[in-house]
């Protein structure tokens, strides 16, 4: 073999931040200020972590489960856990107390670090989760929860030991193994709307490939330069990968613990000089709120980017952060199966559409966006046929590629997959230029008539309107029709009538299109990554014995 | 496997312009103007390309070599040999006669593709070649050259045939098969300065991984938004790797063939809204001097970065671009056996650098970078003990990674590897913010009275005369010093004056480090990659029986 054949480890990556940047600062928000490491620290207590694991009995492919904020001590889990060899499982914070003891049991975590303020959340499971035998809380007030750790230790029926006096005392240096680069890294249970949750489990090759993916100009656009702020959580599809590509690339990062509210973020941002930041469309949402009461409290002249992903945001969005601030929202579609970054929308992502106007040049920005190299998307009929790429034909969205999912995690299920290819449950069409547009989750498609309609595209459309602060649009039985769409909506003012939303609809939507009703809500719940809950919508509907109105 | 096992195939980078950016263009200078087509033919003519290659009998792993400039017919071949297994060697044309028929011979090449006006670089070779089995012509005037190729055909002892008519008819369709991922992709053989050219033979994972590192923000900071124009010879190093990650983003591709006088080069930036360029040192000096002649002929509002590798650039002359023009410099470091690029110098590389004043910017530019993400870079003392990265210590630079060179094909060389690193032959400092600075090739470096001296430093500084045009420092044997530098100049006007450039040295040098005499000439001697030749400047002084002044 003529070129080395170096495994491709997360190690060779992760190590490179201190190397190159050894003084470069991670920034973590506390209660009371911020806690700082550089980067040089950083790679000492990771490998400090690392030794503590290996005195506690972790060996290579163990799973560390972690079930914390995104923070300097979970970064130093990110570093340390897959590099010497074990599964970094994040645990994702809001799970339900059974979903939590599910995943905790599958996965076979042998040690849990935890956040102090979120360790309560493991009460409940006394007497349901075996296989755990310590708990490393970290704490942001090294005196705090003593008494109430030693409760819960009995309880649980395992160790619990403070962070910092786990990693005390270890040695700074750890030659990470050598490994296949197949090896498992990291897990991450998909938040389960059907059935239990299933593990998606990372290797070595598909984190590192997915982390040079990102870091690529045409994608997030990273760079050693930026000052990055990843608000999504790190136990959410592994933080979108940035904590690894910040790692690979020794840019700073802020973290904002568990402090995020928009003034909190605008506070970090301003203090911080946060050139890049990354979260779902509620943080943005929210963030838009703040800074429109308070136009000129924050100075965010360092801002150029923000990375949303998650759920699609409203174009409206989209277009006030550019014109009011020139800042360009990048959007990115993927999930905890693909790694997770699989398509990406950035304003003016072809040379063709560098002449545009201004208007022209969000046609694109909130289509779900072009496949990143190396990974191939298509369409398929429910025969998987293959679909043209039209913007018309809509099918189910298969994926594939080298950070592709091709089974869950000790429960293989293989009707998500078909023939090499990942089932991704959402529909879409692809348009000529090969941006991805979803349609709908296809759980969440609405059938009227035998023809379907999206409440992806009235929910955004609805939303666009200034009394509008959310929208859900909802299948409900029909006797005639199967079903029909109604409108869930929270609103601002009384200027969002139900003859508003509908009249508005109207403009855009065929008649049979339309919502049969509108129902003013409070609030609208969100799963526990942040999107519009339509199962619990739906549920919700059908206990309170909503009936559609009768239109004839 | 929890994640799929795809193989990072070079076609699954390759196919994705045509599927992105169909109607984009790729713009070949002709004698008369240009020859334009896009991506969506280009990929129909690769494919045709590829079956008549298969027709004519080439199977997985069969070399198939080109004899090109860089032009649509040479990209056809880089898309269409890789892809379908077989393996693209990129001969370089400058190469003698007797090195080609060894290369030829030694690569096996059964097809050559080659340019109408290189073919007569064959003709030396008949009887001394004697596996190629089909010479292809590409004609930019599809008249011209029959009756010479015949003639060529019966010395050369294989057929002749004109490349449109080779391809014509094939099938526009080809499934790339499925290969393992070391497969080996391409040949190049290096310039051979000692003993017999050595082949480094790329894998479709080498070059893979290479084309996403290229994209990154970081590095060559490449996007489908850009107009590339790719100088440096495809038949150098792969072009730098910048022909496949143009495939893989679907950029503007504009290729200057064989004509590369600074005025084509600058007509051809102006008219085709050239974004991002590259090309070697000697190239920007020409495009400078060019620029300084006529400053308002050529309209330049789209050209932001210019990349250079191959040799060291003089710093005043990256001050230049970016002073006068705003295009930033980015400098690259590499060579065959790494891929090739293998380190990056951007004018803002780390975050810790954006607050700098002007000058300071330019501190790191003119060192040869920081190492790629997934690269490692060491130096070494002759036993091989690490030296440390402290900008003093000078060792020979090695490196590895998963685009490095294991290996010579058919040739393995073992002395220019140790332990799983390349031994590059070059001689560096590394400095403690791990920028790799090349002090010399180790044959290049003068030994003084038991000291070192770096030619390439003071090259560099005599360059930044005004009145000098070019400068090559060489040892001459001494006999109480064993050598001594002796500076061989060309000068642009009377004001480079030997009294001069001493005085010059005398300001930034050791006294002993100053060259002993220095020597006017018309011109200096370039390698066929375009570097000084030191090795011909000392055999020529050798031949001329040249001895030192006798400065006691």
């Amino acid at each position: 073999m003529t070129m080395q054949r170096t495994p491709l480890l997360i190690a060779k990556l992760l190590d490179r931040a201190a190397l190159m940047a050894p003084d470069e600062e991670i920034v973590t928000l506390t209660a009371n200020g911020t806690a700082r490491q550089t980067y040089a620290e950083a790679n000492r207590r990771a490998r400090q972590l690392a030794n503590a694991l290996k005195s506690a009995g972790i060996a290579s492919g163990d799973r560390v489960a972690t079930l914390m904020w995104n923070g300097y001590r979970h970064l130093e889990a990110y570093h340390a856990v897959p590099c010497m060899g074990a599964v970094l499982h994040t645990l994702n914070i809001r799970l339900s107390p059974t979903d939590l003891a599910y995943i905790i049991n599958h996965a076979g975590d042998r040690i849990i670090i935890a956040d102090a303020d979120i360790l309560p959340a493991l009460e409940p499971l006394a007497g349901s989760i075996t296989g755990v035998e310590k708990i490393i809380v970290c704490t942001q007030d090294p005196q705090g929860g003593t008494e109430q750790n030693t409760s819960l230790a009995s309880a649980l029926g395992c160790e619990i030991i403070d962070y910092e006096a786990f990693i005390a005392g270890q040695p700074e240096t750890f030659d990470w193994p050598d490994l296949d680069e197949n090896s498992p890294l990291g897990l991450c249970y998909t938040s389960g709307t059907t059935g239990k949750p299933k593990g998606v489990m990372y290797t070595h090759r598909s984190t590192y490939l997915h982390t040079m993916a990102i870091a690529m100009t045409d994608t997030m656009n990273l760079s050693a330069t930026d000052s990055l702020c990843g608000i999504v959580p790190m136990f959410h599809a592994m933080g979108w990968g940035l904590p690894f590509a910040a790692l690979m690339l020794g840019c700073k990062q802020v973290l904002p613990h568990r402090f995020m509210t928009a003034e909190k973020l605008l506070d970090l941002f301003a203090a911080e000089q946060v050139t890049l930041s990354a979260g779902v469309p509620t943080i943005w949402q929210g963030v838009r709120a703040a800074l429109t009461a308070e136009p000129k409290r924050w100075n965010l002249a360092h801002l150029s980017r923000l990375t949303c992903g998650g759920s699609a945001p409203p174009l409206e969005m989209l277009r006030w952060y550019w014109d009011t601030l020139g800042i360009e929202m990048i959007q990115g579609w993927g999930m905890t199966e693909t790694n997770p970054v699989a398509t990406i929308a950035r304003r003016i992502g072809k040379r063709s559409q560098t002449g545009l106007a201004p208007d022209q040049q969000f046609a694109n920005i909130n289509k779900a966006g072009l496949v990143l190299p190396g990974l191939e998307v298509g369409i398929f009929d429910e025969q998987f046929n293959r679909l043209p790429h039209d913007g018309e034909a809509v099918g189910e969205l298969l994926v594939r590629g080298p950070w592709i999912c091709s089974e869950y995690y000790n429960d293989p299920q293989p009707d998500k997959f078909h023939d090499g290819w990942l089932i991704t449950g959402d529909v879409a069409r692809i348009d000529p230029q090969q941006y991805v547009i979803i349609t709908d989750r296809a759980k969440d498609l609405i059938k009227s008539g035998g023809e379907w309609i999206s409440s992806v595209d009235m929910e955004n459309h609805i939303a666009a309107l200034p009394g509008v602060a959310m929208a859900a649009v909802v299948a409900q039985p029909h006797p005639k029709w199967d079903e029909r769409p109604v409108a869930v909506v929270v609103a601002k003012d009384s200027s969002a009538s139900k003859e508003a939303i509908l009249a508005h609809c109207a403009s855009a939507f065929a008649k049979w299109q339309i919502p049969d009703d509108v129902i003013f809500e409070n609030d609208i719940p969100l799963t526990t990554t942040g999107k519009m809950d339509k199962k619990r919508i739906r549920a919700a509907l059908a206990e309170q014995g909503y009936r559609l109105p009768d239109l004839r």
